[in-house]
Order: C-alpha cells, then structure tokens, then sequence
C-alpha cells in the first residue's frame, strides 16, 4: 500500500494536475504541490488565473520548472444573435492571449449549445467551423492551438454540440493541423466503440492536442456536472485509453480534470499526491 | 388554441401512449381515455400488466379496439455469473410469453449496465449478442420480435451498454430481420449527426420495430432517469425524426414515452389529451 506521500516516480513527470480537481488549492498552492511531488505541468482555468493576473500566474508555474498543459477554456461559439457573436469571438481572443502568456499552446474550447428555442444540432456545430475560421489564424499568430474538446452527449444542449470525437475531427480537420487539433477526454468518450478508430485517426491527423483523464460513475448528480469519478473509482479503463493515445503518437501532457465536490473538500496536497499514485498505479 | 377536451383527427390512429406517460392511470383507464380520444395504441409496461393479470389487460386492449404497440420491457442480458444470466433469460422468455398474450409482436429490449468492476463495453455488448441468440428464435415461435433499443450514452454504465442505432443495428443484423428489430427513439438519439443515415439504414434493413417520442430538457434531474420533456418543451425535432422514420418506410405506431414526475402529478387524461394535441402539432 502507498501513501499519500509516497515519493512518485519519473513518470509523472507527464502528469498534469487541471485546477478544477482541487479547486480547493490556489495557484501558487497548486504549483507549489505539484513541483513538490515531480508532477510536470499544471491545467488552469481562466477564473484563478485572472484572479492571480496572467503574468504572476505565467511567473509561479515558470518559477517552479513546470509548464502549462492547457489553458481551459474557450468557446461558447454557438449564439447566433450577432452582439452575442462578437462578444463570444472577443473574449475567445482574450482567452488567446491569456494561453500565450501562460506559455500553453493549447486553449482547450467548449464549443457552446443550442440557443433557445434552437432545434438545429447541425447549423450549430456549422457556426463553431465558422467561429474556428476567424479564431484559429488568430490564435496561430499567439502560437496556440485551439483544442476542439468533444463533451458528453447529455451536454448536447446546454454546453457542447460537440459531442464525439469524429464530430471533432470533422470540425477540426477543416483547419491546419497545427492550428486546430481535438482534446481525448476519457469522461467524454468512454462509451463509444468507434473510440479506437478515432483516436488512431486523430494521431494520423496530428491532431491530439490534449489527453485529459477522469472516471465515469454513477449515479449521476442533478445537472450532471460534477459528478466525475476520480481515476479508479469507476468504469473507464483508463490504461487503454492511455495505450491508444500514445500508440496514436501523441507524447504530450496527460492532464487529470475531475470536477468532484468530494475531492475539493478533502486536503488539496493529499488529493494531489493520491490522484499522482493512482495515476501511476491504474495509468502508466 | 386547442382544450385538452377538443376531438383528435384520425391522424392519432397512428398514435400510442405508454403507459410510464401517464403512470396515474390503471391500464383500464390508460385505454379507456385512449379510446374516448381515438388514440389507436397503448404501450404497456410488465409490471402494470401483470399486476391486472395478462390475460385480462389482453382483454381489456382488444374490448375497446385498441392494439398493444410495444411492451417494456426485456433484457438486462449483460451478467456474466452463470446463475443471473439464466435468470434474466427465463425472464425474457417471461417477457415474451407476455407480450404473445397481449398481442403485441414488439418487445422492446433494454440490454442492461456494465456488471459491478468489470470496465469492457464491447466483451458486454457480446454477452448481449450471445442472449439475442437464444432469445430471438424463442421470440418468433411466439410471433415476437425483439426490439433493441439504443439508451442514450449516459446511460452506459448502468442500464444499456448499446448506446447508439449504429450499434443496436450491428447487433440486431446477426439476427433475421423479423426476429430482431430497433427501437428509434427520440430521447436517446438526438444528438447523433449519424441519425439519418442509420435511421435509413435501419429502414433499408427493415429493422425499425418502434418508434418513440419524448423530448430533451435541461437541467438533468439526479440519476438522470425521470428528465424527460413533454412533446414540445425541449429541443428535440420531433418532425424531422417522424419524417426520416416514414421516410424509411416505417408505418407502425408512434409511442410517447416520457418519463417525468410533473406529467405524473397531474389529471391523467388531460395529460392524455395534451399530448394528442401535440402530437397532432408537433409531429404529424
């Protein structure tokens, strides 16, 4: 049995810890933990990162030898009310800059839901490609790669009309690869049998920008958003997952984002270290 | 604007109830109010039933001219103990004998969750095969057909591993077309931009065995099972889902289904009526 304190080996050196894990942890508290058990790199969330000033925040992970795997998020692409529109694009630009002075190259996207009364999954997701159209040059200039991320479906229509990973290589692959790839999000895709293919093609595309990790448990919670299942307590097989994204050729971050009340009220560094050990254990 | 009281066209011929609509009513009432609105069908649940006693809800349908569309439900075909496995078969040929008394040729199947630990979906959907295997000539002996129904993906885990059309078609096509069919129902489908075209695969293939109605509504409630919308009150297009369905040459009926405590609370047969009426508006 390990401790919470075990030392963690090398391998985590590609472990990421996202923010919203331990929401509890500021993010000097999180840098400062992070460093102190190996793990390299840190996924922040626009919020914190602001509250602290970009440039501080850019300056803690720098000071500490880590890097930023991603910067969440972008998006909200789908209004079609044109205020609405430009004010989306606006603050996807900011969000642009925010990622470039972190030093990430990867704004993951949310890419919004249906406006109301809206019954047009399809003219959407076309108005996402649109928005990637005006975004994606943009944020090239910044040196960031927009990162398409698939969401569940139960969030087809109030967050993500993005809802597989083919929709988001579909959307992605009407870009350059270097300025739009897609985030593999195990809570996201899990359950999809084409899962395999995809990633396999999203490796042939380049287009694997991110590798996030959370479990699938149930019961789901009212509005089923943080009902996420830290690594282990539930049905994903993580490891294969794993397997399929680097035999797909991606060797980047793998980033843990598990939106739990459960983990945020437990002791951040425990949280940190247990999460480090069952990513070694169920991951590696 | 229509009352709840105002005379259905005959277009509601076509139209069925389920019996979980309008939980409130007996199955004597449920037809009874059917019948009075000119509503063709009712979908029948097992337990209802057989708590009325089969024989005598046969009678009862038949009594008032009605046709029993579908009855829910079989399956949970995904143990893997030896002991569990032949215990839901026998209850699936339960099922069947059932839905043979109750003249109805649709028994839809709901292929179970993920066996507590085990984390592969595709060694689970097998298992279900292999059940369809001995159920499906079972069925025909008694002039049921098997419906499989695809839940939606967030309920992969827990309820039903077949999680898209694509995939209950890949199953269903091991299996003679009259032994095995789909269900096509909005609720878990509509996400999917795949939908039009496996909907007119299942028609090619003629495999559609039911077609059911309920919309998409937002938040979720916890355990995601009573959320459904009422026809019209989510951002499901009802319409087009009935077109692409006739389109690919289906002509039975057209079951709501829709799982939601507000419809429960209310007078059973204005619930009835309001929904004939949107039917009449929203989907013919």
């Amino acid at each position: 049995m390990t401790t919470d304190n075990a030392p963690v080996p090398p391998a985590a050196g590609r472990l990421s810890i996202n923010q919203e894990t331990v929401r509890q942890l500021s993010v000097p508290d999180l840098v400062r933990v992070c460093a102190a058990l190996g793990i390299g790199g840190v996924g922040l969330w626009r919020g914190p990162v602001r509250e602290l000033g970009v440039r501080r925040a850019a300056e803690t992970v720098r000071a500490a030898g880590l890097t930023v795997s991603s910067l969440c998020r972008g998006g909200f692409l789908t209004a079609v009310d044109p205020d609405e529109r430009a004010a989306a694009l606006a603050d996807n630009r900011a969000a642009v800059e925010e990622a470039a002075t972190l030093g990430t190259g990867t704004l993951v996207l949310v890419s919004g839901g249906l406006p109301a009364g809206a019954k047009d999954l399809t003219a959407a997701r076309e108005r996402v490609a649109d928005a990637l159209a005006e975004l994606a040059p943009y944020a090239a200039r910044h040196g960031v790669r927009l990162a398409v991320e698939a969401l569940h479906p139960m969030y087809a229509s109030d967050r993500c009309v993005v809802s597989t990973l083919g929709q988001a290589l579909d959307l992605a692959e009407r870009f350059p690869a270097d300025q739009v790839g897609v985030v593999v999000d195990t809570y996201h895709l899990w359950w999809d049998d084409r899962v395999p293919d995809l990633i396999a093609r999203a490796g042939a595309e380049r287009r694997i920008a991110a590798f996030q990790l959370a479990d699938w448990i149930t019961p789901l919670p009212e509005g089923v958003l943080l009902g996420r299942g830290q690594l282990g307590d539930g049905c994903v097989d993580l490891r294969a997952f794993r397997e399929m994204v680097d035999a797909a050729g991606y060797t980047g971050p793998i980033e843990v984002e598990v939106f739990n009340p459960a983990l945020w009220a437990g002791d951040g560094k425990r949280v940190v270290a247990g999460t480090a050990e069952r990513y070694r254990r169920l991951v590696c």
